[in-house]
């Protein structure tokens, strides 16, 4: 069974990519970091869905100790009701470059023919990591700077609208009702910051 | 002043290039990591080498629990006296991939222009991210995803021979004697795997 890694944070996108991963045929492997994110809650959630989904998952701590986000920086806040517009101090510099060496090191080892990650470019916060041109840009690392070559970075929901991402979710049975999207940290879902209105935005539309 | 990050591992490339880089006229940041390697030494050397430069340093802590190398593996051994020929047991899955990802996160979030490494691909050990084409297509990720770009990735020793960054590191002052390359992971230098190896014909060839 050809094998991938897939990046699960216990959001929404990145469930929805392990469940449309394991529907593709790929025996699954979550990467989950704990990177000092305020939103250290959405692990539990990334647990639950990788135990409900039966594949092995590991957590690695990492530190970035230059923060540079307020999603790392505790003296920062983390935005509220923001109009969508340029990049918010949400984003963390580099954390998907990241996320994909980590994702790459650990499927080159285990032979893994694919990453999976749930970045989207539509309903998204403004990232430059989550845009095609960084994809394609990583996948061309991942090209020359393996042994062999031949590990595909997949990013299925890229092109999705959040609406999009909810239908394919709920037709894949993935467990969308344990996924954790809430940045703020607190121990119940904000409703306010980016990842809470764009998710509420999301299911508005797909219960329309 | 400009500022730089530059990968420090404590040995002959990365210590060279970072006196290149401070010749250069760089404000250096110097980023190590502690990633389980076998030859844990070389950070002393790191460490010494940095404050020896006056340069500020950070060493990050990862784990790469799939391991896949000899370096990470101490079920593994550390070939000794090998033809260089092929990819051998001590390249460490999309390590130098894994380095940059975590330089260009800091060089993002401190505002630095450039990220040194230490990369050669002349009188190597056969790794494929050691090499031009490896390098460039890191460019193109740290060009594409980051919020602004304008990060360059140096790599002033890339076509250089050892002979040929002896004599560079000499020429700039930068503490030769200081620095560490053995893999073995013993006290003293085991004198016979790939890096002492190099290390040795280097001098050789230098001390004509």
């Amino acid at each position: 069974m050809r094998k991938a890694v897939v990046l699960l944070s216990g959001g929404l996108d990145s469930t929805t990519t392990l469940y449309y991963a394991i529907k593709k045929g790929y025996a699954c492997h979550a990467l989950m970091f704990d990177y000092g994110q305020r939103h250290r809650r959405e692990l539990r959630s990334a647990v639950a869905v990788a135990k409900r989904a039966k594949v092995p998952y590991r957590i690695l701590r990492i530190s970035l100790p230059w923060k540079g986000s307020s999603l790392l920086d505790k003296k920062m806040k983390v935005p509220s009701r923001r109009k969508l517009a340029g990049v918010p101090s949400t984003y963390v510099p580099a954390r998907n470059t990241i996320f994909l060496s980590f994702a790459l090191s650990y499927a080159e080892a285990i032979g893994a023919r694919a990453i999976f990650i749930g970045a989207n470019a539509i309903d998204y916060s403004g990232y430059p990591d989550c845009r095609p041109a960084f994809i394609k840009a990583f996948q061309k690392v991942a090209e020359k700077g393996t042994k062999k070559g031949g590990i595909r970075i997949v990013a299925p929901l890229i092109k999705l609208t959040k609406e999009q991402i909810i239908k394919l979710g709920r037709k894949l049975g993935a467990p969308i009702d344990i996924t954790w999207s809430c940045y703020a940290g607190g121990s119940e879902p904000c409703g306010t910051c980016d990842s809470c209105l764009l998710r509420k935005k999301g299911f508005d539309r797909a219960d329309r």
